[in-house]
């Protein structure tokens, strides 16, 4: 985002940045306002700076038996200076419940995995994102993938997105499901999975990861199925609190996407200093002294 | 910039971000403190996202008999899809002192050119890079370049650089410069460029341009070779402003790069609105309420 128009709550027009690439002209006041959560100013224009579209996609969906051998994959991919366009993950439970939602399979073939790599590549040469998803799959089956998947066509690969896509919505559908959207360095993502994991068995409550395992963010689901609203309503604090602890002590924050709102409020001084907050409330004064956009939210 | 620690004015510690792709997490301060000149707090430690260092890299320089077609191969690189790592434009009289201060030529022809382009193609394959700056190679003669030198090894391209990097340098041992680093959105180089040509005869003053063309950024920079120095300090006030006056009517801004200081403060309120600067000045307040981190800059 290189310009914004936003009307401020006192009423007043502001314009910061433009159709530029390049702006050091008092302090940059675009990305205070992006993420705000509407509590600063009502956005009503915006100017992007735009790539051009890859003339080139391919997707790729690597099945595996362990969590551990795609988390192996990805870290390799990193380290093998391979830039995919996204590496998403998404683990058994939330694929299940997306084919249920659509009504088909994944995949014709019965594997039996336990989780996927849902890895897109893309580039302006056939050639080199042929290359690029050759050397991505031998990293793929070193890791111990069970199974390599290339959709090279448009309708395949609008099949492989379509599930991943779905998988929110299809959670929704299942009954209430509580979601976490944490982010951790990329390094540390086995040991937060390994953490969701111990989560799982202790609560013994079902959860569903998917996300976006390229970036270090990871979508946790932790679904009600047939608990109590009141059993769920006192296990939820616990959990999302032993959760967040764990995601902070890996370097992590509490929201890579969604932003605070309501729903994590309460957690927001885990991930915060005091301080930090205080300077995050006067600098909501200084915008809004008569508290009316979005009151209440954040903090 | 994904992290960011810093010392607030009034002694305490703030930790913004960390070692993390994505971050929802309350109001985002770290652009807020990037560029703020040192008036809002001390940064003590900033974590950087890398990438992989390209494995190839090509420079090109380009001379032109004229401006206009330098230009013209700048929009049409762009239009093409290529994205160089790196597009300066240098006109003559800049080349001219930067030549003069390392003492050598930039080239050894000598071809009679009036401005240039010196541009560099990265990639991690070879064959990639080199039809890329064919291409490149081919727009620059088809707008009208008198000739396109590839530099392909270390040593070629080091020389390339170092004339470009001399420049600011050779200029200031030259005498006294105003130096300006304004910034337009690309398409609208040429007209900025027709605007510096007609300041310069219009006030019968040396003007050297360079800088990252493909950002829009040009550095203007205003010598004052035999003027007086009472001459002087009349005349640039009214250049710089007629100069930034025409910058803000093609949708730029008065500092890319370099940011406003003292120098350019008595010119914020031309690019800025009145309510945006009184924003950043009671942002400034939250920050630093006894007005200790450097007071007086900016606005």
């Amino acid at each position: 985002v290189v310009g914004l128009e936003a009307v401020l709550p006192t009423g007043e027009i502001i314009q910061c940045g433009g159709k530029i690439v390049k702006n050091a002209t008092g302090y940059n006041l675009i990305n205070l306002l992006i993420g705000s959560e509407g509590t600063l100013a009502v956005i009503t224009l915006a100017i992007l700076r735009l790539l051009p579209l890859p003339l080139q996609k391919v997707s790729l969906l690597i099945l595996y038996k362990n969590i551990e051998s795609a988390i192996a994959t990805v870290q390799e991919i990193i380290t093998h200076k391979i830039l995919p366009s996204a590496i998403e993950l998404m683990e058994e439970e939330a694929i299940r419940v997306a084919e249920e939602y659509i009504g088909r399979k994944l995949l014709f073939s019965n594997h039996n995995y336990t989780c996927s790599l849902l890895i897109e590549i893309d580039g302006n040469r056939k050639d080199e994102v042929e290359r690029d998803y050759e050397e991505l799959g031998k990293i793929a089956l070193k890791k111990g993938a069970i199974d390599v998947f290339v959709a090279e066509d448009k309708f395949q690969q609008q099949r492989l997105w379509e599930s991943r896509r779905a998988i929110s919505e299809a959670l929704k559908s299942k009954g209430e499901v509580d979601h976490e959207d944490i982010v951790v360095p990329r390094s540390k993502i086995p040991d937060l999975l390994l953490k969701v994991k111990e989560i799982e068995k202790k609560y013994k409550i079902k959860i569903a990861c998917y996300g976006h395992v390229g970036d270090g963010n990871i979508h946790v689901n932790i679904l009600r199925e047939n608990r109590s609203k009141s059993e769920w309503k006192n296990i939820i604090p616990l959990l999302v609190r032993e959760l967040f602890e764990c995601t902070l002590s890996l370097g992590g924050t509490i929201s890579g996407e969604h932003g605070i709102g309501l729903a994590k409020k309460p957690y927001l001084r885990m991930a915060i200093s005091d301080q930090q907050v205080e300077l995050m409330r006067q600098i909501k004064k200084v915008f809004d002294p008569n508290n009316i956009l979005n009151p209440g939210k954040i903090f």
